[in-house]
């Protein structure tokens, strides 16, 4: 007999099956239980387990003891406590955009939350071409009330610090440090660089000293700043989403960091998601509306959470010298200016660092492909040095057309078409 | 027979005299005690325990339950864990310019430390006119040691985030949130303002609203920007000194926040010292002379401590991205600002609000403590809202002598002369 109690090691789907069995208390008696591994993140397993006479389901998830990613990459299995923590916090401050979790098992390193399989992962969606009239309104919510309400503008400053100690996140900060803000823009040897691609990198991102400093500011900032609870990985393989419903999941990285990069990494996914229709829908209207739902979006979710931030603000603060005269639309400007870097910043990584998005590597032209990237990187940059000045929605609309526009398709994907 | 081990109470002398009797193998056998409890500061109790046969003595120092500087902030005796944690990593990055410690008791929280009471503090001995000309090279070395090497430009970022973790300090951060950041810049009523200076506060400051924008400002700044381990309080009743020697005290405000705060109080508590002089030495030559050494000395602090922070920053930096070009000018530029804008905020707040210093109480002349305050609060001003242009020695000083320039001393005090 298996016991889940006297240490922890790796579940198997029969393990999982067994653990909802003898360990939860939320299938009925007599369920027919079968089960299925359906991770396709870097870090976890996640097992769903369905009663196969009443449809009824559930999600284990649980750390592996090795990141996926890579072996280099060793992490504790802490992360499954903040996964848990934090979506029970984040289902109090922004209530239904999360899943509900039941159960935390520190031996077992697992949680049991709320299965979703009737919801799509938003990558995927956007990759179909699907558009989400909700999704602007929904992730603004979540982002307002994830990142304003944790912050010392609204929280008590002493609970405030309670939370910072405890989702201090040094392994899972580790890899955004060096991922997200380092090796994408130097030639390190983890990067995967799409050949066709890498002497654009070269000239336009590692030969540029300027970019370099501005990195590095950055990614000060990124280690120094507490300034929200972030979400931590809000890219839109993160967010489960039907027509009428977003869920936001996978918040192990979870930590108090500059708000701006949950904001800008929604931003950068979706200018992905707007690359990808770009570049393998052939028909010039559809490609033409599905790109212009794309860009209302994203002009949508700023001017959006700008105003329920202010709104919030206005309705929430308790910090008496969040009132003064100005200091509002400062700290929001902050915000802004963090997300059009941070923007930039998952522009190049997806595209240079070892992570890549599927949004650019299934695009089946290796021409398109690499104009893709090209876009990326050359909108990366510009988020990235320019963002003092990148304020309203439709300033991050304005640099990624621009860019677009400079970079022509070359004759050779006109010969093509 | 009193109990040390079944829980905490507030010793008195003979209770320190037994605890160091049982509870330590310090004093030989045979050793005759006595004990004096010697605090003056507002939140602990110290007892210094002295072998009248040998004149072997130590410190005990106890966290009181409740901070003596008011009733209205309760205060966990984890501050005595914290104090001296710090003291040993201080002790380890800058050797010698702390007092040793030699043991913590959790029950009773109170620590256990190397007796200074050949030194002075180092208030009183400016106080009473005299000069340290090791001073500047001491404090330096001290600000830069500590700031520096537990930033992440040289601290490996784990270990970094499990000392902010550790550092977390709720309780004494909430008293400079609202001592220092935010009830000095308001009519708030625990203030406590020489009525003199009533009316120059309320025209000066408290209608300022661009002011209190940047008081927002750098209030948040403290409480997100978690740069370096920070001693806290690092006025200059918190450093023992001798002419051959600098002992760093107190540090149970430590906490991870912007580096700047340490160096600024420094500055502002020598400003103090300064306006001490120029108001209670009568002899011209001699005022002229003790002030010259104290503007000598700002500079050379500030000069002092960039160009070691440079330098170690070159031979310590472990950061990658911190080699980038520009980096450390950038990093230390924000240092020297935040230096400026604290040095402008401990000024003021220690004219206007709850803890005073007695270099200004003690003047005795009513006028010229007036003059001295308005002086303090006007050039306090100027560091906060010219921060951005401060940057040397030279500034910092020339800032005090304009101002001091402005406001010359009434008829009356001449008519006094």
């Amino acid at each position: 007999m298996i016991d889940f109690k006297s240490g922890y090691f790796t579940m198997k789907e029969e393990d999982a099956i067994l653990y909802a069995e003898t360990m939860l208390n939320f299938f009925d008696a007599g369920a027919e239980l079968s089960c299925k591994e359906i991770g396709d993140g870097n870090l976890n397993y996640v097992f769903r387990v369905v009663d196969n006479n009443t449809g009824k389901s559930i999600i284990i998830k649980q750390a592996g003891p090795v990141a996926r990613i890579s072996d280099e990459f060793k992490l504790s299995t802490d992360r499954n406590r903040i996964e848990y923590e934090i979506l029970k916090l984040q289902n109090d401050l922004a209530p239904g955009l999360v899943p509900k979790v039941y159960k935390y098992d520190p031996i077992m390193s697992c949680c049991v939350m709320e299965d979703l399989s009737d919801h799509v992962i938003m990558r995927k969606a956007l990759m179909a071409y699907n558009q989400f009239p909700r999704f602007a309104e929904d992730i603004t919510t979540f982002m307002v009330n994830t990142l304003l309400l944790t912050s010392d503008v609204v929280m008590g400053h002493k609970e405030k610090k309670e939370l910072v100690k405890s989702f201090i996140n040094p392994e899972l900060c580790e890899i955004t440090e060096d991922l997200v803000y380092t090796e994408p823009f130097i030639d390190h040897p983890r990067n995967d660089v799409f050949p066709p691609t890498k002497a654009f990198a070269e000239t336009a991102l590692w030969s540029d000293k300027n970019l370099l400093l501005e990195t590095a500011k950055l990614k000060f900032e990124f280690m120094q700043n507490a300034q929200s609870l972030l979400h931590g990985d809000l890219h839109t393989g993160s967010i489960f989403i039907r027509e009428d419903a977003t869920k936001v999941i996978d918040p192990e990285f979870a930590f108090y960091g500059p708000a701006g990069y949950d904001v800008g990494n929604v931003i950068a996914n979706l200018i992905f998601a707007y690359m990808h229709a770009d570049a393998t829908i052939s028909e010039a209207g559809k490609k033409e509306e599905y790109k212009a739902w794309l860009t209302a979006t994203i002009v949508e979710i700023i001017d959006l959470f700008k105003r329920k931030f202010l709104e919030a603000w206005q309705e929430k603060a308790t910090e008496a010298v969040s009132r003064y005269t100005g200091f509002d639309s400062f700290y929001l400007e902050g915000i802004i200016r963090d997300t059009s870097a941070v923007t930039g910043l998952e522009l190049c990584r997806r595209v240079l660092g070892i992570a890549h998005v599927k949004d650019i590597t299934a695009i089946p032209d290796e021409n398109k492909r690499a104009r893709a990237e090209k876009i990326c990187l050359a909108a990366g940059k510009r988020f990235i040095l320019e963002r003092a000045d990148i304020q309203a929605g439709a300033d991050f609309v304005r640099v990624l057309q621009e860019v677009e526009a400079m970079l022509w398709p070359s004759v050779f994907d006109h010969f093509n078409n």
